[in-house]
């Protein structure tokens, strides 16, 4: 073993540990290890350094024991159900997670992870870098079932990663899709990668763990508590590139997932659903009040979260997972970039929308505009801008 | 009969008569008649005063006939059936029709109506005063049907209009609704208001004529031709104050009538329903494309349709119709009042995002802000302004 290795053998068995000793999220645990990495951190809260809170913790879950041994016996419990931890400095690391930092305003368990157990062939970085996060209640409907499973298979069939928590109801039928098409799918669970919770879903997990991963913070053994639903929604939220909700009670926690999405500048949608079904008012609160875009198939989400390579190419993309797509807009200034992302595909903005959805002055979105209108990229109609018409195939 | 009771007799014959010689919403005789008044805009076209093409299809339509007795004719037809005939002159005209002259930069026929002909004892400028027009698919599905039935007949239970065109399904539920809850409901025709169409409505219209108004701008005996429910749907969407699709097919009439609306300012929603119903596919399109409000009942259209006053009441106006509701807001300037009507009921608004819908400065806004927030009528939250959180009940 080289030194490099040991020392990332120590980190590793110090963030496994971590994760056991605090529960994920912690801002000031986030700071610590960002800034010292994991090892350094753990010895600095072993030796009393930190809020008081944060070393009295530490010192109750590990009641003596030595830290580093506690970190190797998890990494091995991982090993023998085939989980493996990823760190942020791993390659496979998905970069998205750390936009969790700029959430975190307070110490409520926001703070992005510092590690994840995974379970699977995917490597999660590549397989989250075209996905979407679908999420609803566990008591889903008929309707509300058939929607995501089709929404799901639709978008595994055009290589889109489907994220979920493995919960009953929709979670379940997001992940099905998503295998029914033979795609990939990511389970987050809020307890360790080797517990099937709910049960009922223990052939489904092994499925998923053999196609796609299933990805938890907690350490192999950890049950699901309550409180830690909260706190892998945020993970599911991160992930993703944007969060659909197709059924969900009035004030439920998919609106909750869905707010912390925006937050996280992700795409929000939800599925529309008869207003006489109690399951489809999440949705409809999300569409009211301007929260989220209406979707009702997978060609809708990819509009709307796809590459402009997709949009423009109506029989979307022939790439193969992993590959990068060519972008007919590599060679476009960000500032352009982001009025072209922001062009609606069916009605039309005003430069000054278009100025305060960018963050640009109306000047310099009046100035950019000539080149994407000459370059098919941007039409003029109804009195302001949208994507190019024919686009949409 | 008095001199002023003479000129209006004879104006009154000329608008009966052009609205039989010309198919309403031209544009040039509108502009004649609002320079001349009817009477002068007859004498001026029979005079051969005009573009070619209308002064042509005066006289082919004219055929040699005497106008104003041909107008007196159809004044008596009008009244044999119950009906009389309004212009722009009368009281009871509707002032929110005049919003359609600014729409008319071609001669598509989008010219505001220049009369009339109302068959009922509602007074048509009181009853739209708060209105909402609910439109949509002839073929209807159970769902739709039932949802329609519901909206209107809360709509009419707080005392709003229902306007719609009388037509198989939406239409028809929308008028049922209406006079299930006892309230006042306005079936705008595409032929005369003694015309029962369709055949199957006769009851119905005439159920409309006891207690609201059936309108048309066709002269009594005319039929519905193809070419006038178009013609006929820009009116409906200039007498509400805002429109409803509850059902609409892809791409069909109710989204032009909802682009018409928008065009005119009126506030534009739309009823979702499962994804996997073709008539839903209509409401879906105008969300999903920004050019609706979602709405899942009449609360709901309130909110986005009603006085402030009404929204900062949450049992609703306790006015009778026709009586002018008290408004907390009356000593509030425009711009204010532009800001407040901005406001969303449940989500927030940066300062930069008020400027562009009230059409102000940010400055401006934040000068108006402190005495919204001081009065109860804005609060901040979530790092921008929306309508105080208390006030939806």
């Amino acid at each position: 073993m080289t030194e490099t290795a040991g020392v990332n053998a120590l980190e590793r068995q110090a963030a496994a540990v971590l994760g056991e000793l605090i529960e994920p999220g912690q801002l000031e645990l986030y700071a610590l290890v960002s800034q010292y990495g994991a090892y350094e951190a753990l010895q600095r809260l072993c030796a009393g350094e930190g809020s008081e809170a944060l070393v009295r913790t530490v010192r109750r879950n590990l009641h003596g024991s030595d830290p580093l041994q506690r970190g190797a016996a998890l990494l091995v419990d991982g090993q023998r159900c085939g989980a493996r931890l990823i760190v942020a400095t791993d390659t496979e690391w998905p970069g998205r997670l750390v936009d969790l930092a700029a959430l975190t305003v307070d110490d409520s368990g926001a703070a992005p992870p510092i590690a994840l157990w995974v379970r699977g062939p995917g490597r999660l970085g590549e397989v989250c870098e075209r996905s979407v996060a679908i999420v609803g209640a566990r008591s889903a409907t008929s309707y509300g079932t058939h929607c995501t499973v089709e929404l799901a298979a639709g978008l595994a069939a055009r290589n889109w990663t489907v994220i979920s928590g493995a919960a009953y109801g929709i979670d379940g039928a997001a992940h099905r899709g998503a295998l029914s098409a033979a795609g990939c799918t990511v389970a987050v669970l809020a307890c360790g990668v080797d517990r099937a919770y709910p049960a009922g879903h223990t052939r489904l997990l092994e499925s998923i763990s053999q196609t796609g991963l299933v990805v938890s913070e907690w350490p192999p053994g950890s049950g699901p508590r309550q409180h830690r639903f909260l706190i892998r929604n945020r993970v599911i939220a991160a992930l993703a590139r944007a969060v659909v909700v197709t059924e969900a009670a009035r004030r439920s926690g998919s609106r909750v997932t869905a707010r912390r999405a925006q937050e996280l500048g992700r795409h929000v949608m939800a599925l529309p659903g008869p207003v006489t079904s109690a399951m489809s008012v999440g949705p409809h609160e999300l569409l009211r009040d301007w929260e989220a875009t209406l979707i009702t198939d997978a060609a809708d989400v990819i509009a709307v979260a796809g590459d402009l390579h997709e949009v423009l190419s109506p029989a979307g993309p022939a790439v193969v997972r992993g590959d990068v797509p060519p972008r007919d807009h590599a060679v476009l200034s960000p500032d352009s970039l982001s009025i072209v992302a922001a062009l609606p595909g069916r009605s039309s903005l005003t430069v000054e929308q278009l100025a305060v959805t960018c963050a640009l002055t109306p000047r310099q979105v009046r100035a950019l505009l000539p080149e994407l209108v000459m370059r098919g990229l941007a039409v003029e109609h109804s009195g302001g801008f949208g994507r190019k018409a024919a686009v949409r195939g």
